[in-house]
């Protein structure tokens, strides 16, 4: 195998994600500060995630709309934390049509506010409820710190926004959101690993009475947060007149939640999966999961490698052929790791004579020589494999760097490489702002049987220590 | 049948409009002016129009990717003519992060200028060429008269940008948009008739050599451009030297395109189709297709009407049940035209004794008593039928409210209830100057034949003269 392009994992991490999103072509910083292109291979695997959380979305109830990126700056202040939270990092319209607007406008950093105002609108009886909202949405946060997918100043993302008619309707579906279409997605399409928690108070989001979050932790041991879904109490539903006639015949106040994913999931993704050659990209969200690659001319092979691919398609295999023969084969061979593309069948003029071509895996790796009669098969196992070994090796690189501990100190410790476990007693939160000082954070209360605590004095809660990106 | 809600068209067209888009819970103005909120059934029509024409434009060999919202300002003053033409709609950032900004940024308008710096760094070599990029996003230009779907503040797109070798191949690409993606698309999905021709140089879009657009006509008798293909040639690719060395070694230009349509078509399938009674939605757009109504509860009723739902469904056909029987049946039907569902399937106690069911059809017109065992071929064969009779029906409109004229004034008369054909060396760019004193303008050049002329200048030329949305 030809050497690596990239920097060591071990050697300077950040600067290794860095390399792999430019070299493999996912992303590009933009031209304004902290904003970020997304490259066509990038964006592909992100229209699959995509489109399978779509799907996950619309099977739990909820519809697609769309609410404008403009807010007016009034509507943030209405909800008193969710303001204090966002306005450091607001982007403001001043100026628009030629002239100075008589009342700024906000980029939308998040909709609650917007969509509350129509919400309030839209539920005027029980009948109306609960009203299930998700939309596809670009959002803005000023970043002083951007790095791209993790924190970027412009991002995409779905965000869903719910109104009911009762507090625990609310908390069911916000629990429904977190467990039964996150934590599944991730695991089934991410091949990741999650730890489902709750928040502090400390990290809840801005102007929730609850916040339920999934944890992943990356390749250098640090956490990333892939993904939240708030109960918003009547925070919201009060700032923006959202009630309902009763089948009683009263006025009620609503109980809302919103729940998010984002582009973020890519820098998961990256950093959850990638080793020193690059990318891997789970099977299920390869844009190419098998690339066919004519390893020189020769006769009959490019005619061989169509055939392949040709054969792959049949069986719902994304393949793709590269015959780019003037192109040196180590070239393409690096790039194709680089891409994380699962699978290459190489397919050479002395091979070919044999009856036989090489099969390479990105995942498990190896390389085998396999009679093309059975090259499909062996193609379609070995991505069925890739999505359990990503699974299982994540899996295994979390268990290896998280230690159950009983002090602050063996915390702080244990969390400069990876992720302390600690009882929420015995933490609490004034551990946890002495942690803080030193850039560690909980990350989630969570149950050691790996469920969601029902409230954070739960008996046996367990705090998860880290560092964080 | 129970009266409509609706302003009549004949009486107030706009009003019809504004009540259709209110009434089918379409969409909603937004809180800062020009922007709209697309309500979950008006979205979930785009969303169908979005997969198809996403499946299209991959087809025509072009990917997805994503550009930033905000564009340095220095950017867009670039190219003379683009800056021009959007200086005045555009929206201005001032400051983000709580700090006033070194140099302010423009919420993108469209993506030529920013896509364009991305372009020069990717097309290094020939064979990198033709680039071709597409993305789905929001826009914004400031509009004075904002009117839902069809001028916004805001609204969504696709935008494709192509670089190219030749000139000739950048062409044919914007072509190849033109007649064998857009065309077919307005055809087939939205079963609207469309005329193909180029802009007049008075009508190009800011920064195009030569600009293709298509026509359709609304039922008041005004175009609505549905789509543009722009030949931008060397104009934007000078301003952001967007250059490769070719196969012999010379640094050379590239010719670029950009293409795009938005959710203005949506407006145009409101305008295109609807009735007094509502909308008409193209059977291949519906989200149902068929509503299965319970008309009042009765033995054996409900069971009926589920099963006739899953035998719709098992066939392919986006079925739902309506069983709502505490709201008055004429409400429920009232509001199934106004959404322009192509076929009700009532099923009642009374029929259903003996054995059938009433199928009313929203598009074709009128009510028949089916048997419930025949009742899904019915159904899917109407489905067939709607949407080649609205297709046939927007065609027949347009061409009883289409003259052939010899001279201005005569154009001009046509334009006050249709559209006037004329021939373009007739017109010329004087007698299109004074036909804009009364906003009446050349919505494009075509040919006789309905092909697309290859200059202004071809013989036979002919300028579809009429007023505009």
């Amino acid at each position: 195998m030809p050497k690596t392009v990239l920097t060591p994992q071990s050697e300077d991490f950040p600067r290794w994600y860095q390399d792999v999103v430019a070299k493999a072509e996912l992303a590009d910083n933009g031209p304004v500060r902290g904003t970020m292109v997304i490259r066509p291979y990038g964006y592909s695997i992100w229209e699959r995630m995509q489109a399978d959380m779509d799907r996950r979305i619309k099977e739990a109830g909820a519809r697609n709309a769309y609410f404008p990126l403009f807010i007016p700056e009034s509507y943030l202040s209405r909800e008193a934390e969710h303001v204090e939270g966002f306005s450091p990092e607001l982007a403001v319209v001043t100026h628009a049509g030629g002239k100075e607007l008589e009342e700024k406008v906000v980029v939308r950093p998040t909709s609650e506010t917007v969509i509350g105002e129509y919400m309030a609108k839209w539920t005027q009886s029980y009948r109306d409820l609960p009203l299930l909202l998700n939309q596809w949405a670009n959002v803005v946060r000023w970043e002083l710190r951007p790095r791209i997918f993790l924190r970027t100043s412009e991002f995409l993302w779905q965000e869903g926004h719910t109104a009911h008619a009762t507090e625990e309707d609310a908390r069911l579906y916000a629990k429904r959101i977190h467990e039964d279409v996150y934590a599944p997605f991730m695991r089934e399409m991410l091949a990741m690993p999650v730890v489902l928690g709750r928040k502090t108070a400390r990290e809840r989001f801005a102007g929730a009475a609850n916040t339920l979050a999934l944890e992943a932790m990356m390749r250098d041991g640090k956490a990333l947060q892939m993904g939240t879904s708030h109960e918003l109490g009547q925070n919201f539903a009060r700032a923006f007149d959202i009630d309902y006639l009763s089948e009683q015949g009263r006025q009620e106040t609503c109980w809302t939640t919103s729940w998010g994913t984002s582009t973020r999931m890519l820098g998961g993704l990256i950093m959850g999966h990638g080793d020193d050659q690059g990318l891997r990209v789970p099977p299920r969200l390869a844009p190419v999961q098998a690339l066919v690659m004519v390893v020189k001319d020769g006769e009959g092979v490019l005619e061989a490698a169509r055939q392949v691919v040709a054969d792959l398609v049949a069986r719902g295999v994304r393949a793709e052929l590269d015959a780019r023969v003037d192109t040196p084969f180590g070239r393409r061979a690096v790039d194709a790791e680089l891409k994380g593309i699962p699978v290459r069948v190489e397919v050479g003029p002395r091979d070919l004579a044999e009856g036989s071509v090489t099969v390479a895996r990105r995942i498990a790796g190896g390389k085998s020589s396999v009679p093309l009669g059975g090259v499909v098969d062996i193609v379609t196992g070995a991505l069925e494999e890739d999505h359990e070994g990503l699974y299982a090796a994540a899996l295994a690189h979390r268990d290896a760097n998280t230690t159950a501990v009983e002090s602050l100190e063996d915390a702080a410790e244990a969390a400069r490489t990876g992720w302390a476990m600690i009882p929420w007693s015995t933490l609490g939160p004034e551990g946890e702002a002495t942690l803080a000082e030193s850039a560690v954070t909980v990350r989630c209360l969570t149950m050691p049987d790996g469920s969601v605590p029902a409230s954070e004095d739960a008996d046996g809660v367990l705090a998860v220590v880290g560092r964080a990106y």
